[in-house]
């Protein structure tokens, strides 16, 4: 049975945790002192800010190869709130699949405030996770957990449609930030 | 009080047509053989596919001077529906207000498919417009039509947040083509 290593545990990490204990799913979470800790999981979700990705791809490069990464950063420009800090025509995941070329990449829930995952619902709707990645087998794999959990999936394509899944998360940001919503609205899937 | 001119009687074009007319709004409508009529709404809506909109600027540069422009295009490759024709960097709304300097340009209504602008609700929810644009005054006036047509609105921020909004208008249209959820479902907001 597919297993989650969480690197994270701020609320992210604890939303995307209560998920998987809903799907009977086991997890392991990594704080920032469990940097000796070795990664158990076969699916393994880093649930830290865009800043915190590189050091922890350079730490645990052996650890990650072959592995199913989830990116679940917006790559917002924290100094201005007004941008992302990467090309405009990348996405930080392209940038995570390029660092670890055997890893699966998956980006996933960067259009999921925390609030709505450990909920499961958004406003009167079932909370969609929307998956970009290239791999079929990651993708399913995540999906059942996240099904299992009691949130909807949609297969939002390959991982080169994770610009446009960083465009929603940064657009969701910017205006919760300016309480057009609140943390634990914003956007919803109907189908 | 604000009129409209809606340049375009497709899909896109009757469902704002239905808005405006519950709000009360005087609806000027030009279809393809009106190319002669004059303008004579307060917002011009170009209600056509992006491939479409050079001519009318060419043709309509005189009158379209000064007036508040919305332009609703998803600029998809039609060819590929992978991407967009666009630079990454940039957004037809700001290709737009290049060509026409003097016009207020606002992006709205590429996040809606015309259905839930038609009949004013996408699922349980109140379809919501998401408006970008630099002018306030510009957008407040749409937002008057569009909130006594019985939408939401919300003020997405200025212009270049249409690159943003023509992310997620293009990520809807490919979930769609690929039936992850109806034309008439898709992306809604909780507020």
């Amino acid at each position: 049975m597919t297993t989650l290593s969480i690197i994270g545990n701020g609320n992210m990490g604890q939303a995307i945790t209560a998920v998987a204990q809903r799907a009977n799913t086991e997890v392991q979470v990594l704080g920032h002192s469990d940097g000796d800790v070795a990664l158990t999981g076969d699916i393994v979700v880093l649930a830290v800010p865009h800043t915190a990705v590189g050091e922890i791809i350079e730490t645990r490069a052996d650890q990650l190869a072959g592995k199913v990464i989830v990116d679940l950063t917006n790559p917002v420009d924290f100094s201005t709130m007004d941008s992302l800090v990467i090309p405009a025509d990348s996405s930080k995941a392209a940038e995570i699949a390029a660092a670890v070329p055997t890893a699966k990449v998956l980006k996933a829930f960067n259009t999921n405030f925390a609030g709505t995952l450990a909920e499961g619902t958004v406003g009167p709707l079932q909370t969609t996770a929307l998956i970009a990645g290239d791999d079929a087998d990651a993708k399913q794999s995540l999906t059942d957990v996240l099904t299992a959990g009691g949130l909807k999936v949609i297969d939002a394509g390959a991982l080169v449609r994770a610009r446009e899944l960083e465009a929603i998360g940064f657009l969701q940001i910017t205006l919760a930030a300016r309480e057009q919503f609140g943390w634990s609205e914003g956007f919803g899937v109907i189908n």
